[in-house]
């Protein structure tokens, strides 16, 4: 049965929320009272569909349906996880988690998004205080993985792999503060950049470049802590500490009293951030900052690091529910056009049409048994030669697959031909005649495969010797 | 003449500028006392030397020479930039600025790499005053860009020059503080940090997650002000300061206090830090970090935006003085194998060959006029065939060069005949016959091209009529 989510306000966090569940193939019950909700909703849900879905290397369950209800009530009946994402005030906050608990399934989790207040004070005046945890996510909410989860251990527990389950990373919060941890750290620059900005040291694109340019490149794949331990080097840690910590008893630290927001301070960093932003809208910036976070993130996939460890972990249990039949070609591709395979024609680039049968070559190694273990072990295939036709184009965000069929086992040389199709196309976008020779990854030069594998290149090609292929399209 | 930079100090720092300096083609001389300098800049050396040169698409210039010298004043004989990166203290920083400027050129540039003073406290005692600026950098110094320079606005200004040519972004401190910029955020995030690991709430793996999977990764391409432009909406940067602003007097903020560091605090960081990196050495850690480094990088180049539009520039630049005499093949690709070109064969991934030939082919384009101009106009080409055989490896960190040849020129098609040459190879490691049609990214049908683009078709294939392939290797 296709699992629940409701959300109970629809602002930016909200709708980050209903965006993630929907397209991880839950279904979806909002409650706002905005009347503009809808139409807020729908634009990130815009957003999300152009960013998320080609963020992996399988395809993501079908979305679930999403439906806007008029009360509280109405929203959370049936729902197995419950997200309260309203303004950041404690009375409005408990008013509502009262009214959620009043109405949801009592093994339901009813989560709070709230950046500030630990779950004890948001459970007060609860009958079930168990049942209500923080569930603190980063914004994009559909394309950052971090939630930060505080609360009853057993709750918390069943939340962990709530979560997991659409693509977020969760930390668990063992000890209660205000602000959790991120936003302690975020609050502690945020300060630090307002006095920048208002004793005039430094204009707000000033203090982004001193981000984006420098730390915030160490930050995106290794933390704070980490990062240290290795500029440290050879010396440790401790040393590091010992060199660095110092400093913190200078006069740099003068600046950890609160800045006031007086009106002229939020007018000089509007107007800053206005200049900063040049001519780009809003919408722009947020197309511009997910297609950066998807490029960031599968850059981060192909290292199998940080965030693309966890990304590649989610591909690989996806991947094992594949199964194919044994009848017709392997299904060896099944994904989206993620937004870094396409060029300045709009389209995905010729070498990401080689990619995808690049890929599709290495399901078909890993059906025969010459996958990780096997290379692991020094042995594996090259590709020797590939007769590419590109037929048709390919956009982000579309649906593709690759049929691939083993023409020729023989010895140390396999022969695939592989055919790339698209949602909206009715033939082939590409066809790919793949040569591969077997070769030992000690001495890089040609030798015959292991046993097990002969066999299974040749159980796939005898499989597929009925299939006639129709080259002319 | 090549350029000269003298390093004095040879830390993890100054290491990081010697390799900086020499890999984008200057002199450097480097003076440090310590009887293991040699080594330890060597291991820094040959870091920088496997990732720096594959994060742009054009050859580096050819490396320079580096020598060690046993004073300074032998150090910054004839030198145009000096770097100082000696321990934080003001004292020590004083007395070798002192040196340098006894022994190096009038017109020199001595910067010094400090995390804290302001050039005024530098050169306190200096006749020279002016000539004393600091250039911090970020580490590894050879990757990141940043580098906040501050001090006399006509030394800062040629000072700016010299930093971008080898591939930094300088941000101008305007006004004197300690810490300059980037410091006085990254000290706020430690002192937090330190309290959420002595008060328990955390462990350094929890900080860093709270930071890699979160919102480091949207610090990596826009900072911390333009983050929250986004986030406010539709509703604009005030309205977000608005919400946001009130829990800065919460009482989160009660944190700000230094913390002392302990024994037991630094030990404590130290063996968490030791969990943390589970069996990774500094070495592995080092290698991590950068490969992630230049991934990141890269994939913002792809995007075009903040550090890769940055790295664009600087390719735009080197391209522009290719000259191709017109007698023999196109030189169309001239560049290193990037880290995130090589698969888990350990060599590059046949895609990536399809790459190099998709932008050889980008080369000959716009050699015949149909370039980002043509394209905006609404024509390009498309590939509709490639016939690729593959035939020897290609490897990180490899000087590759492609060599095009205009096989056919004749109204909409145009067929080129792509080489691709490898340092330490004696064939071609790949060839590659493409055909591309010129199409309207209106209809996305084909067309005739325009008539300076038949000309200029029609002119390179006669040029190259002459030259006969020999297929066979």
């Amino acid at each position: 049965m296709t699992s629940r989510a409701a959300i109970i306000g629809g602002g930016v966090i909200g709708a980050g929320w209903a965006a993630r569940f929907l397209l991880m193939g839950w279904d979806v019950a909002i409650f706002d009272p905005d009347p503009e909700a809808e139409r807020k909703i729908s634009h990130v849900m815009a957003n999300a569909r152009r960013s998320l879905p080609g963020l992996y290397e399988h395809s993501l369950p079908s979305e679930g349906v999403m439906r806007f209800h008029r009360t509280i009530v109405d929203a959370v009946d049936g729902a197995e996880w419950i997200q309260e994402s309203c303004p950041e005030r404690l009375d409005l906050k408990q008013q509502i988690l009262r009214e959620i608990q009043a109405a949801c399934p009592e093994h339901a989790i009813v989560a709070s998004s709230t950046s500030g207040f630990p779950p004890s004070q948001l459970s007060a005046a609860s009958a079930r205080p168990d049942q209500i945890i923080v569930a603190h996510p980063f914004n994009p909410v559909y394309l950052l993985p971090l939630v930060e989860l505080v609360g009853a251990e057993s709750t918390v527990h069943r939340a962990h792999k709530i979560v997991s389950r659409i693509g977020m990373k969760p930390l668990h919060v063992r000890r209660e503060i205000d602000a959790h941890i991120a936003d302690r750290l975020l609050e502690a620059v945020w300060r630090e950049a307002l006095w920048l900005i208002n004793d005039d040291i430094a204009t707000t694109a000033e203090v982004d470049d001193a981000i984006r340019y420098g730390f915030g490149l160490r930050w995106a794949q290794m933390g704070l802590f980490e990062t240290y331990r290795v500029a440290g080097g050879e010396a440790g840690m401790a040393h590091f500490i010992g060199q660095f910590g110092p400093a913190l008893a200078w006069p740099w630290t003068k600046l950890t009293d609160v800045p006031e927001l007086t009106d002229d301070l939020v007018e000089k960093i509007a107007s800053q951030s206005d200049a900063q932003a040049g001519e780009h809208t809003i919408r722009q910036l947020e197309h511009i900052r997910d297609d950066n976070l998807v490029a960031i993130m599968r850059a981060m996939k192909a290292r199998d690091w940080g965030v693309g460890a966890h990304m590649n972990a989610m591909d690989t249990t996806a991947k094992r529910q594949i199964n194919d039949s044994g009848a017709g070609p392997l299904r060896t591709i099944d994904r989206v056009v993620p937004i870094d395979w396409v060029d300045y024609n709009g389209h995905m680039n010729e070498s990401r049409y080689g990619q995808a049968f690049s890929d599709a070559a290495d399901y078909v190694l890993a059906a025969i048994g010459a996958g990780a273990a096997y290379i692991e072990d020094g042995n594996s295939f090259f590709t020797v030669e590939a007769q590419t036709r590109f037929l048709n184009e390919a956009y982000a965000g579309q649906h593709i697959w690759v049929d691939t069929i083993v023409r020729q086992a023989a010895g140390k040389k396999l022969v695939l031909h592989h055919a790339l199709f698209g949602d909206g196309v009715a033939g082939p976008l590409a066809r790919c005649e793949q040569t591969l020779i077997h070769v030992s990854l000690t001495t890089r030069r040609s030798c015959e495969p292991g046993a097990h594998v002969s066999q299974g290149m040749l159980q796939l090609a005898r499989q597929h010797a009925h299939i006639s292929l129709d080259l002319d399209r």
